[in-house]
């Protein structure tokens, strides 16, 4: 298998290096084998050189059998050498919509041993798979502005949704719903305001679910999924979402599960036309990097995602369980955890169980 | 004073005759006269009339001092009777809409006494004002579908966003920082996406802010957010968003303030042009329905911003300290809250506070 690795910015830098280690003892330890090629693309090279992500780029690694990505991202509030979104848009939302990346897979499990900010709930109440639209919704960048920087100015943007790409996501979740056995697949929008995207979204779920007898399903609107994360986190299972619901309730699934540590991500070309992308949910993080105690779990948890997609189902159940083993143990935590182990303690420790 | 009263479905019907006994005491107490007249309007007059809100109701409702609503709502999975959203749609958001309430206010406190589904928060932690744009953005339902019923639908729903909708929302919660002497105004947007609407929004809460110079500012993306909600609340304090993450991220705020039982909200419209509206955040909760354990304290609360817009500012804060002394005491405390006590007994219970 041939593997891109865009370590990004900031903490990208240091998570990246650390997955590959723990990659590498997974193949010597199951014996497949692969190559990887570096790719510099972020917002410090773009500093560096002026360029995000050259079309002929993305054509190269839409080639791989799988790209392991860190995080890009200019600070939010701006910066004057880099204009807003500029670099999210250009590196890594391209790459999810050029690459077709249609599926973000965002699994969202509470470990034993790793706090959350919940009172009263245990590792046994959080475990939601939730299924992303990716390629679509308000995400498109359709829009634009009319009498700008006037008292007139209008800015639209449009959440343009379509049945092909909610109809993919909808029965990406049954299916997956259907492959691990799992009991019900939710869907989480707002149909009693979006009428229009969300009506649609709404008939296509009613339709396809026609086909899945044995799963159960459910609806909520999203401003009510969000309060039941933090109060019954239980009642979901599978949840298939918009683009930009998906982009809010997993950052709260993330802050729930232990934090952004903890959340691993796949942007998924189920067709395989095209590389599927692997990440873990958090950023650069510029007011932690080059501090060596990032959390690097959420990348080894991305890692056995790609182990997975790419066939090697006992290679990334053996990650699974290695970090679930290693973050059992207090001594194994970063600092966003409440510990003080380094970013390479935690990665020893998972390449070491995963080597055994 | 004139109040349009409309408690609409399910428990709204339950939690503003309550409503209404507090701000009789208040009035006795505090001396100031009302009158109120009933607006029958919701779903179920909906089922038995086939009429939503007529204009001229709303013409009328306008023309009121202030509107005190309940909640309406048909099942989000739809009824073969009531369209998707219609009752929503052409009853609440049609008033928020038409009587240009520019401003959905929604504090969000812990009380003491009240349990809240984080660990480690209490009272101190959680106090954020927030200010939900409320005549704008997706909410506005602008968009359309084409080829519907096909393979190649589409459906586009448009986040409008106009300089006249988004500064007077940001300068409303500069001004509402600058009154009751709070400290910082964050903007949840998501600008590195959301590159029209949203850029349009950071580009006004520069300037606004410029205003301001004693007011600490500071921006979040709608995702961090709601992880920061859960993790370190405290960090916020006046919130300004747009409609649909101010919906998102105040049931949210709900959520850890001890539940739908606890928020409230004031539609305003500052100008005076027409009628404001008040209404607890919760909905009308068929399951809980025509038991008489709906908790009424959102809808006090409601009563004292009611007041409090209405220049009653010692009634408002009788209310407020009322619901809170009440709230206490567990012995006040509906299931929502873990209690037993009836939505009449709380009632009872914040009157006598108001009256002594
Ligand atoms: C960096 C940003 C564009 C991205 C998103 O909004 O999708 C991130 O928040 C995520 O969830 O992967
Ligand atoms: C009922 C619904 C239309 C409404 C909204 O989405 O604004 C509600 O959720 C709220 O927050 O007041």
């Amino acid at each position: 298998m041939n593997i891109a690795v865009m370590p990004g910015d900031g903490v990208g830098k240091e998570v990246v290096p650390e997955g590959l280690k723990v990659l590498k003892a997974a193949s010597e330890k199951f014996g497949f084998k692969y190559t990887t090629k570096d790719f510099p693309h972020g917002a410090e090279h773009y500093l560096a050189t002026g360029i995000t992500l050259p079309e002929a780029d993305l054509k190269e690694l839409g080639s791989f059998d799988a790209i392991l990505f860190g995080a890009v991202g200019a600070d939010p509030r701006g910066n004057a050498r880099i204009p807003q979104g500029l670099i999210e848009t250009d590196i890594l939302l391209k790459m999810r919509f050029e690459l077709d990346q249609y599926i973000n897979l965002r699994p969202t499990r509470l470990m034993p041993g790793v706090p959350t900010p919940l009172a009263n709930i245990g590792p046994g109440d959080i475990d939601m798979i939730i299924v992303r639209e990716n390629t679509e919704g308000l995400y498109c960048q359709n829009g634009g502005f009319l009498y700008k920087n006037t008292p007139h100015e209008v800015a639209n943007q449009i959440e343009v949704t379509t049945r092909h790409g909610v109809e993919r996501a909808i029965r990406y979740a049954f299916e997956y719903a259907k492959q691990y056995k799992r009991k019900k697949v939710t869907l989480v929008a707002k149909t009693n305001v979006l009428r229009y995207a969300h009506n649609l979204w709404m008939r296509a779920f009613e339709e396809v679910k026609k086909e899945y007898t044995g799963i159960e399903t459910d609806y909520h609107h999203v401003d009510a999924c969000t309060m039941y994360m933090v109060t019954k986190p239980k009642i979901y299972d599978v949840v298939v979402t918009t683009n930009m619901f998906g982009d809010i309730i997993t950052d709260l699934g993330a802050a729930i599960q232990g934090g952004m540590g903890m959340a691993a991500s796949g942007n998924l070309n189920p067709t395989r036309k095209y590389a599927s992308m692997f990440e873990p949910v958090h950023g650069s993080a510029p007011d932690i990097a080059g501090k060596g105690y990032a959390n690097p779990i959420a990348t080894f948890l991305s890692v056995a995602m790609m182990l997975d997609f790419l066939n090697q189902p006992a290679a990334a159940a053996a990650i699974n369980k290695a970090c679930k083993d290693v973050v059992a143990d207090k001594a194994n935590h970063t600092r966003d955890l409440g510990g003080t182990a380094s970013t390479s303690q935690v990665g020893d420790a998972v390449k070491k169980l995963v080597a055994s």
